[in-house]
C-alpha cells in the first residue's frame, strides 16, 4: 500500500474509534479527545500518546524554550507525567505520592497539594526506586494509586478524599506503582512486586465509591483469573481447563508473579482492557518447572465483568525477568496489505509484537533490537521463542553465572512508553541496549522478604559503548525504520505530535526533539535531572506547550536515587542479592544488576523533581 | 552635583581600588577582574555585585532564555551562588554541602563531586534552615565551609580534600553558614550559633597550610577582640580598656552571640576587612544589661593582623535581634557634596548606613523601609538609635508580648546582599516589609541547647499585604530612589550589570529582571523553586549568561523548608520557643516567628535546589 494512503487511513481508523466509546465515561472521553488537554495518563484509551497539536512542528521546534518550571519537592525517581485538563494541571511525585493541582493561568501556582500518610517501611519492598506512574482522572475525581497499594479518590476541585480502597499488602511486597486508568465507571488498578512473590491481579473499582467490581488475577483457578476454559483463547484455541495452574508445580501460582505494573490500554469497539503481566516469581527458573501461565502475557479482559476474551503468552518459562508488562498501543495499521485492528508491543524480551487485538491472533514478532540473542526467533503457529540454550539460565543451572544475554533484565524496552503517529504510521520507541550476566540461585519464600533468587550484572552489547537508542519501528513489517543512539537508555516516554516531531528524554537530563519522519534531531534541552518521565502536551491560551518531569531514578537510575554507587551502601536487597555467589562487586550487580552499567549517570546529572514546561516565543 | 559627573566619578572610583590589591592574591584578583569569571562568592572585594558585562541589557533582557540547569539533589534552602572560573562551574548544596565542579563547556557536566561526611546532628542546632551560602576560590584551591564549623580546602582540579581546619565545635551550636573569603594568603570564615550562646568570631586561616593566623572575637578581653585600647576607634574615638567585656554583666559575654555569619568585603589600600556582629545572646534583653560590645557592630580590621581600626555599633543593646552581620559595600561616592571612601551597609534594623570606610566616620543613617518605626532616628554623633519605648521589648519587659515592633527580627533586610552599580550610582537592595510580636522570657545557658528567649510572630506592616520590596538607594543621600513591591520578603541576592540591567530572584520562584534606572520589569521566569540565593553572572564562549540557584528555605521559607507548617512538626525549638506563652499558634510562632508569616508560600513554590542559567537567544 502507498504510504500516503497508508498513513490517511490509519488516521480514520485511529478516530473512528472514539464514536464507540461515547457510551463510556463520556466527559472523560470528550475530554481526551480535545487536544488541548492531557486528559489520561496515557493521552488516550489507544496508548498512543499522540497529539493533534501541532503549533509545535519540525521547523519551528528548534525554537522552543523554556517558559516555567516547577519542583515537585520530592527527590529519586519522577516517572509519569502530569494531566492537564482545562486550567489546571496535576502533577504527582514518587512516594510520599504528594498530588498538586496547579494553575495553568499564573504559571504553577498551587491550587492544592495532597500528601497521603503512609508507612515508609513501603519504600525498602519497592524493587526498583519508590516510582509512581501518574494519577488518573474521572469523574470529578483524581485516583492515586499510592506505594502502600491504598488507590485514593481526590475531589479534583479540592484535593480532598472522596474514597480510598486498600488494593493489596504492602507488608507482602505487593506495591502499587503504576498510573490507573479510568474507563466506564470504574477505575482498574494493578499491583507491583513480582520480586516479593505477589500474584498480580488487575482490579476494577468503581468510580463512585471505591467498591471493588472484578479482580482478574494473572494465575490461580479459573475463578481468580476470570479465565473461561471454553471461550478464553490461547492464539485462536481455548485455553482450557485450570490454565492457570496447571503449568505450575503444586501451589507455586500462590506465589507466581505475573504482576501487572505497566500501562492499560482500552478499545470500546470491543469494550477490552489489554495489559500485560510480569515475571513468574522467583528470577531463578530451575526452581518453576513449566510455563507459569498466565506470567508474561498480554491479557485482553472485558471491561464491565473482568473475563478473559484471550491470553497471549509472550516468554513462557521465564528465565531473564522479561516482564511483559509493557503497554499495549492500539492502531490500525497495515499488515501483510490489509488494515488489522492491531495491538503493538514492545516487549522487555526484545520482541517487538503485532497482534490483532480482537482475536489474540500474532502478526508480527520480531526483534526490535538487532542485540537481541536469547531467542532466534518466534515460531508464528506456537507463538513460543525459539530459546538458544547458550542463553538459558534454566538450561545451564543454578549457580551458574550465564554470560552474554542480550536484552538484559531491563529488557530491551522496560515500562518507558513508545508513542505511535497516525500521520507517519510509525512507532517511537524508547529503547534499552543492554545485555547481562545471570546466575540463578536457590531461594526459599518468605512474605514480605524479596523473593528474587539471581545475581545480574549489566553492561553494553559486545563491541559498543551505547547503551540505548530510540527508533521508529513499522510494527507492520516488524522493521527499524530509524534508530539514534544514545549513551543511556532511553527511560522516558515518548510523545509524537500532528507536528511531525518526535520528543524523549534521556537519563542525563535532555528534552529531545526530532523529525518524526527521519529521526534528526531538532532541538534539545538540559533540564535538572535526568528523565525517567514521559513527555506530554497540551494548550493553554492559544499556545501548545510541552511538559516532562525530570527526575533521575528508576531501575535504571536506581544507583543514584537509592545511593548504591557507594560501595558502603549498596548492600541489602537492592544490592548484591547473593553476596555468596557475586560476579563483581557488590556495587556493579547492586539494584537488580542494574548500578554498574549506568555508574557513570552520576557524570551528568543528580536527583531532582522537576516539571519543565516548554513553548515557542511569541 | 550633577548625577553625570557623579556617575563618571564612581565609576573611575572603583576602577581606582583594584590597582592596590594586585599586591594581596594576584591571581584571585585578575580573575575576579575579568568579567568573564564570577571568581567571588562576593563579585569583588567590594562586594557590589556589580558586572561590567553589558551583553546583556536594558533593552534586550526581555529576550532572556533558560539555557540549561542543574539539579543539586539536595532539598531545603540554597542560600549564595556558585563560583565561574574560566570554563568551570563550582556549586555548592546546604547541608550535606555537596560541592561539584561543572563543566560550562558541556552544559554543566560533572567533572567531581565533593560530598563532606558530617555528623548530622549538626542539623537541629542550625537556626534558620541548614543553609551555606557557597565556596571561595584561591591559589587554586576551592574553600567549603561545613555546617559543622569545618573549612576544608579541595583541589579546584581534582575535587580532592589538601586541608582542613575544625573552626567551632557544632556540640556547642556553633556551625558554618558563610561563604569565605579569600584575601591574600589568608581564607578568613566566621561562626554562626547566635541562637546557642557562641561567641563570635572571624578567623583567618593560611590558604596553603590551614594553619590558623588570627582570630577576633566579637567580646572578650581585648586580646580576644583583637582590639587596641588606644588605636582602635569608635566614631573617632578610642575605645578603651575592655570594651570588649565592661558593657557585660560579669561573664556573660564569653556567651555573648555577635556571631559573624554574613559577608566580608576587604579593601586592599587600607588593607581592612570589613563584615559586621550579629545579635547578642540571648534574645531576651533583660537578661544582659549594659550594651553588649561588641555585638551588632560594624568592624574594620587589618588582613594581616587582625586588629581592629575601628569599629561602630548600630544597635546597642539589642532587643529585636537585629544582627549586624549584612554585607558592608565598599564605593566611593558623593556625599554632602564631596567624594567620599563609603562603605555602605543596609542593616537588619531598617537603617541604611554610610561610613567613611577609612576612618569610620558616621556620614548617613536613613531608614531604607518607611515602615521602620523601633527607632525614630540615629543620633550622628554618638551614632545610637533613639529608640521608641513603646517597641522597647526592654522597657516592656518580661513575659510582656510587645506589638507592632517594624521590622521583624528578620531586619528591613537580613543576609540577602544588596548590589552597587557605578554607572547609576545606586544600590539595589533586597529588603524584608515584616512587622512582629515580640516576647521576651527567661532562659538559661546550657551549652549545645537553643538559648533564645522569646517568643515572637511576624505579619506584613499594618494595612499592607505585602512582605518585601526591591529598592533603588541613593547612599549619599539616604533616600529610597525607587521602590517595587514584592508580595513576599525578597530574601535572594541582586546582581547590576553594565547593561544596566538589575536582577533579583523572588520568594516563589521568579527570577526578575528590572531597569537600573526607573526599576521598570523587563523580564521575569518562574524557577523550580522559591529563590534565596544570589544572581550573578558570567561569560563562556563569548556569550554572556545570568545564573541563579533556587531551593525555597532560609529563615523567610523555614516553614516549607523543615516542614513547620503543620501543627504536628511546628514543635521543637524551632517552633514556639516558649510554648507555655504562646501568643498564636504554635504554626504561626514557629520558625523563630517566621512561619506565620510566609505560610501562603505554600502556595507558590516547593523545595528543590537548582540552577538554572539564563541567556540571549543565538
Amino acid at each position: 500500500m502507498d504510504s500516503k494512503i497508508r498513513r490517511m487511513l490509519s488516521t480514520l481508523v485511529v478516530a473512528a474509534m472514539v464514536p464507540g466509546a461515547a457510551m463510556a465515561n463520556s466527559e472523560l472521553i470528550k475530554l481526551s479527545k480535545d487536544a488541548a488537554n492531557w486528559a489520561m495518563p496515557t493521552g488516550d484509551y489507544a496508548n498512543t500518546r499522540y497529539s493533534a497539536l501541532n503549533q509545535i512542528n519540525a521547523n519551528n521546534a528548534k525554537n522552543l524554550q523554556v517558559a516555567w518550571t516547577f519542583s515537585t519537592g520530592v527527590l529519586r525517581g519522577h516517572e509519569g507525567g502530569p494531566l492537564v485538563i482545562g486550567d489546571v494541571m496535576y502533577i504527582h511525585t514518587p512516594f510520599p505520592n504528594v498530588v498538586f493541582a496547579l494553575d495553568l493561568k499564573d504559571q504553577g501556582r498551587i491550587i492544592w497539594r495532597y500528601e497521603p500518610k503512609q508507612d515508609p517501611d513501603v519504600i525498602p519492598v519497592m524493587c526498583c526506586d519508590t516510582v509512581n506512574r501518574g494519577v488518573a482522572y474521572g469523574d470529578g475525581k483524581i485516583f492515586l494509586y499510592q506505594a502502600d497499594a491504598t488507590l485514593v479518590a481526590l475531589d479534583a476541585k479540592s484535593g480532598k478524599p472522596v474514597w480510598s480502597a486498600s488494593n493489596d499488602d504492602p507488608k507482602k511486597g505487593a506495591t502499587g506503582t503504576s498510573a490507573p486508568m479510568v474507563v466506564k465507571d470504574k477505575v482498574l488498578v494493578g499491583i507491583s512486586g513480582g520480586e516479593f512473590g505477589v500474584r498480580g491481579h488487575l482490579t476494577a473499582y468503581d468510580v463512585k465509591t471505591g467498591k471493588r467490581v472484578w479482580r482478574g488475577y494473572s494465575m490461580g483457578p479459573d475463578s481468580d483469573t476470570l479465565i473461561d476454559p471454553a471461550k478464553t483463547t490461547h492464539l485462536g484455541k481455548p485455553v482450557g481447563k485450570d490454565s492457570g495452574t496447571n503449568t505450575w508445580e503444586g501451589d507455586q501460582w500462590k506465589i507466581g508473579g505475573g504482576t501487572t505494573w505497566g500501562w492499560y490500554s482500552y478499545d470500546p469497539e470491543p469494550n477490552l482492557v489489554y495489559y500485560g503481566s510480569g515475571n513468574p516469581s522467583t528470577w531463578n527458573p530451575v526452581q518453576r518447572p513449566g510455563d507459569n501461565r498466565w506470567s508474561m502475557t498480554i491479557f485482553a479482559r472485558d471491561a464491565d465483568t473482568g473475563m478473559a476474551k484471550w491470553v497471549y503468552q509472550m516468554t513462557p518459562h521465564d528465565e531473564w525477568d522479561y516482564d511483559g508488562v509493557n503497554e499495549m498501543i492500539l492502531a490500525d495499521i497495515p499488515v501483510g496489505g490489509q488494515t488489522r485492528k492491531a495491538l503493538v508491543h514492545f516487549d522487555r524480551n526484545g520482541f517487538g509484537y503485532t497482534l490483532d487485538r480482537v482475536t489474540g491472533e500474532l502478526l508480527v514478532a520480531e526483534k526490535f533490537d538487532p542485540a537481541v540473542n536469547w531467542a532466534t526467533h518466534v515460531d508464528m503457529k506456537t507463538g513460543r521463542p525459539q530459546v538458544v540454550p547458550k542463553y538459558s539460565t534454566r538450561h545451564q543451572g543454578e549457580d551458574v553465572n550465564t554470560t552474554g544475554i542480550c536484552p538484559a533484565a531491563l529488557g530491551t524496552k522496560d515500562q518507558q512508553p513508545a508513542a505511535f503517529s497516525p500521520r507517519t504510521g510509525l512507532f517511537y520507541v524508547p529503547t534499552n541496549h543492554v545485555c547481562m550476566d545471570y546466575e540463578p540461585f536457590r531461594v526459599s519464600y518468605t512474605a514480605g522478604q524479596p523473593y528474587v533468587g539471581a545475581t545480574l550484572s549489566m553492561y553494553p552489547p559486545p563491541g559498543e559503548s551505547h547503551l540505548g537508542n530510540f527508533i521508529a519501528w513499522d510494527a507492520g513489517q516488524g522493521k527499524i525504520v530509524w534508530s539514534n543512539k544514545e549513551p543511556f537508555s532511553v527511560w522516558s516516554g515518548a510523545l509524537a505530535t500532528a507536528g511531525d516531531v518526535v520528543f524523549y528524554g534521556t537519563l542525563e537530563g535532555y528534552l529531545k526533539a526530532v523529525d518524526a519522519k527521519s529521526g534528526k534531531e531538532l532541538f534539545k534541552f538540559k533540564t535538572p535531572s535526568g528523565i525517567i518521565g514521559n513527555i506530554n502536551t497540551w494548550q493553554h491560551g492559544g499556545k501548545q506547550y510541552i511538559g516532562v518531569l525530570s527526575g533521575i531514578g528508576g531501575w535504571a537510575g536506581i544507583g543514584l536515587a537509592a545511593g548504591l554507587i557507594r560501595e558502603d551502601v549498596a548492600a541489602g536487597w537492592h544490592g548484591a542479592v547473593h553476596p555468596g555467589r557475586d560476579t563483581g562487586t557488590g556495587v556493579d550487580t547492586a539494584g537488580l544488576g542494574a548500578v554498574g552499567a549506568y555508574k557513570s549517570l552520576s557524570n551528568y546529572t543528580q536527583l531532582g523533581g522537576v516539571l519543565t514546561v516548554f513553548t515557542l516565543p511569541n
